[in-house]
């Protein structure tokens, strides 16, 4: 049986910075699948399976390929209904997406904005012409133009997780008493900012704080394996 | 057997306008569970079971007391379990209180600052004391203060329903195929906007529209019951 998850990297092929590619290694985790995490920049995502996606995660399982941190936690969910499940239920796959919807349209885009230069400058040569043309011509400025925002955008940030801090005086997890794959959806947002720009806009107290730490401990520190910047 | 809603009303006492009491009226209704919907002023609060709850909507269900909406839908969850499921399991359950973070937080913080003064217009006199003193108090400004900003927040509201639109590309409801109590959960907050000062910032051709006409749809149009500001 081999195993795979194609994941992005920096010029330093084990600065894994990802969010949906953490989303991915954090859902196998919890599935209590090993796997082997394929360093893979920009440029070499088109060569995975002949071209088969655009993005990472690409997660290859016995010969089959599967793209997208979402669609890999469905397919694990389905593949491997033994161990412990990422969704509980129907209801709980269903809300996911709104987690999502609140981790993409709204922590990721301030994230974006907060550490673009960073992100810019942890890729290799190659990424970094695809990076820069890719994301001004999406932002419609340059990286420079949108990083001169970043002082109010990290000052905005951590207003931007009340949702967050609402739930947990309920339940230590999204998913309640433990993990499910929506509390990986905004780890890996979380952990984005980690590894690429630092968390120094959060207190140290902060119930954010707490819940990530507490996933940073999840399987084995498997988070703990990347280093904050 | 009786069971009744204690429901937050303006002056004229058809005007239920609360978002917390609209969640517990359509979770009734997706319960199939008739009935009556008492009109209750803030002043009148306190005299529901002597004194029970601070809040409303209060649920009283042959004899037993229950408040908060949350506490209300799962009660009914595990009062009623041969009903259409509120939850559809656990993770759906856990997953809630976040979309309830997201709903009060977001969404609810920014009705407020719109809608200030359209609560406080629709309310009994005795109520818009209270209203403006203890608002003023909680928000360290007066209505009228808030209100001066009432254009900028509602130019600004139609961004902050980006999460619900982008779970909409996936499905049609909160719940999946069909709305759970996390649907109700934002119903309440656009309906509560709907009611008091109208829908006027959002496009008639906006997903978010589309998902919200659908849930006035439900439960033999029960939202609908109110008419739009």
């Amino acid at each position: 049986m081999t195993r795979a998850l194609y994941s992005l990297c920096g010029a330093d092929p084990q600065n894994f910075f990802s969010p949906h590619c953490w989303k991915a290694v954090m859902a196998l985790a919890h599935k209590g699948l090993s796997f082997e995490e394929i360093p893979t920049t920009y440029a070499r995502i088109r060569q995975i399976g002949g071209g088969f996606s655009p993005t990472v995660p690409v997660l290859e399982d016995n010969g089959r390929l599967v793209s997208d941190s979402f669609a890999i936690a469905l397919y694990l969910e389905e593949a491997y209904p033994d161990r412990p499940s990422l969704f509980r239920g129907e209801g709980g796959k269903a809300l996911s997406r709104m987690v999502e919807g609140y981790s993409q349209m709204v922590v990721h885009t301030a994230i974006m904005r907060i550490a673009l230069l960073d992100i810019h400058a942890v890729l290799d040569e190659g990424d970094k012409a695809y990076f820069r043309e890719s994301r001004e011509q999406r932002l419609g400025k340059t990286l420079e133009e949108i990083a001169a925002d970043r002082e109010a955008e990290k000052a905005a940030f951590p207003a931007k997780l009340e949702p967050i801090r609402h739930m947990l005086k309920f339940q230590p997890f999204i998913g309640g008493e433990s993990p499910l794959f929506a509390d990986y959806i905004v780890f890996g947002a979380v952990q984005w900012l980690r590894v690429v720009a630092g968390l120094s806009m959060l207190a140290a107290d902060d119930p954010v704080m707490t819940w990530f730490e507490r996933c940073l401990d999840l399987h084995e520190g498997r988070g703990r394996t990347m280093t904050a910047a």
